[in-house]
């Protein structure tokens, strides 16, 4: 049961990312969007990847993948839009 | 070491809302921010919070009750400030 609480976290935390990189897209606009947020975020997202790995929790490894390029979408959204 | 790791992770992904939350007051505009993101990532640090109390996990515990705060604060300035 926990675990099940642990993936359905999981999924919205690291899938909350895909609307807010479609909107900045749709927008054309991320001036909003805090360049320290950003780069903080996949910094902690790498940590996390690689605290999974070491631990071998397939959760953990799946969910900050995918974060990864999702954070990563966003930086390229704001490098290109931002101000 | 690995535990290290997991601490510096989770201060970096939850401390990272804190400069996003400033940038949108400062601004006084929220347009760019997505609701969904705001919800989602709201919902799955609740949810985040439940799996530590349940496990007993005092980082995340002690992590995502700041993160619930901070999201609040996002959450606030997107019905104040978006669109």
């Amino acid at each position: 049961m926990t675990e099940y609480i642990g993936y359905i976290a999981g999924f919205l935390t690291t899938f909350a990312m895909l609307p807010q990189v479609l909107r900045v897209y749709r927008l054309k606009s991320a001036r909003e969007i805090s360049i320290i947020f950003n780069t903080s975020i996949l910094l902690g997202v790498v940590l996390w990847l690689v605290y999974g790995a070491v631990l071998g929790l397939v959760p953990l490894i799946v969910w900050n993948s995918i974060g990864i390029g999702l954070v990563s979408l966003l930086l390229l959204a704001k490098l290109k839009y931002g101000r």
